[in-house]
């Protein structure tokens, strides 16, 4: 397999950023994740922190309140959707442009046709995972930091359902799923750009 | 992490045994694939033969027909419970004796309280899959060989989560999810080398 693009899934808090960025930057091209949101923003009109919160926001947990709540029982286009098509021609823009790390918005979906694919999901012990929120994000509110993972991990599993009909998580869906609590962030990296430059 | 024994949970077709084999030859430690169901035969007093069908034909896809037909509506201990009972027995003896790869016979589950334990999943394309069976294995009567397969998994998760109450193939529940078919053979066992060394 000749690769190109890595996308990265990854649960949250489970540093699939950080190894995105550290990959990237080993491997010498780049790596879009904020960027991503800042293009979909330039494309669409709309401000950045509303593309960010689309994300994992928009989509509620129970389907039945997105059939009933959104505009789309209108036979319309709700303001989740557009987002949705701007992120899929950014991504595809920059995808045919150049090799690239990609972290989140369903990239792997997104490029699925694509041949020059390397797809990854990172995931992580919940109790890691909180530890590292709280020390990389800090306090927010007072929500406990168990409850705001969850929460987080939640909203991801059913936007990702929903635009992709594919169940998030699940290994068939990945060439490589690493568990960055149990193997540390270097080996995951490592592994990564072994497998991109073909050594691994 | 200290690796000391790497689990390997697979898909049908998917070159799990093969990836396990190498590994554990590169690594210079035993790999219990066939001897483990010569051991439990050996512990049980079944036949082998009855043991390897033991793990995938035993239960059936419908969980009701589990509970129905099972002599376990007698208050009893089934014959697959008994194999189980005596699986967990031997598995738990080899880890404790020595480092070591083990494939299948939801080894990550019963060892899952070990500090020591590397747990991997291969899967691979179902197309890939069958056409690796049909060289592998050959024809084997009139079953199409993707309708084997497809069985075969049907069979492999119903097992896992009748014993281990988790999904299989999910991929939190295991350390490194590779898809064999996009990556090769090589390139698995290069990685799993690499992890268990902690080289990676």
């Amino acid at each position: 397999m000749a690769n190109r693009i890595i996308t990265i899934s990854r649960e949250f808090g489970s540093a699939g950023r950080t190894i995105g960025r550290q990959t990237a930057e080993r491997l010498g091209i780049p790596c879009y994740d904020a960027e991503l949101i800042q293009k979909i923003a330039e494309e669409s009109g709309l401000a950045s922190e509303y593309i960010k919160e689309k994300e994992e926001h928009s989509v509620h947990a129970n389907p039945l309140v997105n059939i009933f709540m959104s505009d789309r029982t209108n036979g319309g286009f709700s303001m989740q959707d557009y987002v949705w098509s701007v992120q899929r021609e950014v991504i595809c823009g920059i995808a045919q442009k150049e090799a690239c790390v990609i972290v989140g918005r369903c990239a792997d979906y997104i490029l699925r046709d694509r041949q020059d694919l390397l797809t990854v999901f990172i995931h992580a012990d919940i109790e890691k995972r909180a530890e590292r929120v709280e020390r990389v994000y800090g306090e927010m509110d007072d929500t406990p930091v168990l409850k705001r993972v969850k929460d987080k991990d939640k909203r991801r599993k059913t936007y990702h359902r929903f635009y992709t009909d594919r169940e998030w998580g699940v290994a068939q869906n990945y060439h490589v799923c690493l568990d960055s609590g149990a193997l540390g962030i270097e080996s995951c990296v490592n592994i990564l750009c072994s497998l991109y430059t073909g050594q691994a």
